[in-house]
């Protein structure tokens, strides 16, 4: 029975993921030795693993080596103190920063420069934000809900974590513009990039359109969890898996149209080969 | 028996207002002939009668006249096209145009030299709007309402006519941000003049705490209206009267404490004949 495949348009790595792990492999390919990433360039163990065998291998920490030449800036960047630091210890520096973090990093140092006090949007723990924090200068502060909202300077400049959920900041952003005669000026700049959102629209669209959906991504990824939410919602027969083998040729008994989709940490050779076993079965 | 009298903190003439009218009053003193003013200095007949007294006329028209040598800008400013056009006739200009619509005005004239479309928060036919809005750029445009929003560049700076009421305001701006992901950069300046809630808030304080509330102030106008309808919602007895005719010497029958304020549009010596006419019932 011939079946058709429809792959949904922007599954799988996003932007920036995708360049910063292009950029491993090119230089992998250049320099035989001595290359390291600072940290896992993606939280995904087989494309690590694969990069390994290339001879890019993963460091948290400098100390822990002292073979290094060349080090990969994975896509989240890091802070200002530490690139400074790295560059001064003289390895050649990769970085794979993704464009759209290194813009909100950009951005927070002219408004810091400018005597904005500058507000981070997201989660203070997570390496992109401590990266974007370290440019943003001494008055800056992380917000993640309209609860921790502390005493604001007047001239306020505020920019987001890339991927925060657009209704959480706009939920902040309101709770700030509630204040607005405690405010001179209030600078908003939009850093999200909408990848995410692009992802869960095109895959919504497609949904409606087939016999089943096969999402494909690790089981705690919250965004694939949406994806796979978001197509049962919909009343679509839908699959969530991680790889191969879990596919079963029994779910494609009498169906004529499969819709594929892929959270933002899944490689496309894994895509590929679900896309691959479902044609041979 | 003695009666105490409380007068509102802020009653009366707002700050712009009141230089306006001070610098007309100067300007009458020095010039004796030609002095005009463009518009009338305020919307109160016993003030524009008084400045004629003393030989400073309001006229709308500059054609009208042709002994004209100075010429008064009032408080809500007037357009960058008139103004060059008074100043390349030869006129002695004296511009009472209030500091915070001179702030709104050159703010609006930076937000468009950099770029950004201009969205001023007001009414478009007020004499103020049009004034900032000849300084905002081809781009610019005026919004009163949420449901009047266009569809706007991504580089947008928000102004606010100076006396728009907060709470109109915030609901404009909580309708744009909800498009965040339509902008790049949303830029706000607060122009407000607080004045207004400021003497709201006095108002309320004082009607706490007197037998009765005295609101001296045009029947027809709004803030004053609202500063009456706050005294009644608080329980306290309250007349709303335009001068001492209106003062009835029954009202202050075992009165001891005695709560006075005013409107935008009442000036100080109407005030003061009505604190000095209830001090001599």
């Amino acid at each position: 029975m011939q079946r058709e495949i429809v792959l949904v348009e922007g599954a799988g790595f996003c932007f920036g993921v995708k360049r910063a792990i292009d950029i491993a492999f090119d230089v992998a390919k250049i320099h035989k030795k001595g290359v390291f990433t600072l940290g896992p360039i993606i939280h995904n163990p087989q494309v690590v693993e694969k990069l390994q065998e290339l001879g890019v291998k993963p460091i948290e920490d400098i100390s822990e080596q002292n073979d290094i030449k060349t080090l990969i800036i994975r896509a989240h960047g890091i802070s200002k103190k530490r690139l400074d630091e790295l560059k001064s210890l003289g390895y050649e520096i990769i970085d794979a920063t993704c464009p759209f973090v290194k813009k909100a990093q950009s951005i927070a140092e002219k408004l810091d420069s400018e005597g904005y006090q500058v507000l981070i949007i997201g989660d203070k723990e997570h390496p992109e934000v401590k990266g974007i924090f370290s440019y943003a200068g001494q008055k800056a502060v992380v917000v993640s809900n309209c609860n921790e909202i502390p005493i604001l300077n007047k001239k306020l400049g505020i920019i987001q974590q890339t991927t925060q959920p657009l209704s959480k900041v706009k939920e902040i952003l309101n709770a700030i513009i509630n204040s607005l005669s405690e405010f001179e000026e209030i600078r908003i700049f939009n850093t999200l990039c909408n990848f995410t959102a692009k992802r869960l629209e095109s895959t919504g669209k497609v949904a409606k359109d087939v016999d089943i959906m096969i999402v494909i991504g690790g089981k705690n990824s919250a965004n694939t969890t949406q994806l796979a939410n978001l197509c049962k919602k919909m009343g679509v027969k839908t699959y969530h898996v991680e790889n191969t083998q879990e596919i079963d040729k029994n779910w494609f008994k009498d169906v004529k149209k499969i819709g594929i989709t892929a959270g933002a940490s899944t490689p496309q050779w894994i895509i590929d080969e679900i896309i691959d076993k479902i044609k041979c079965l």
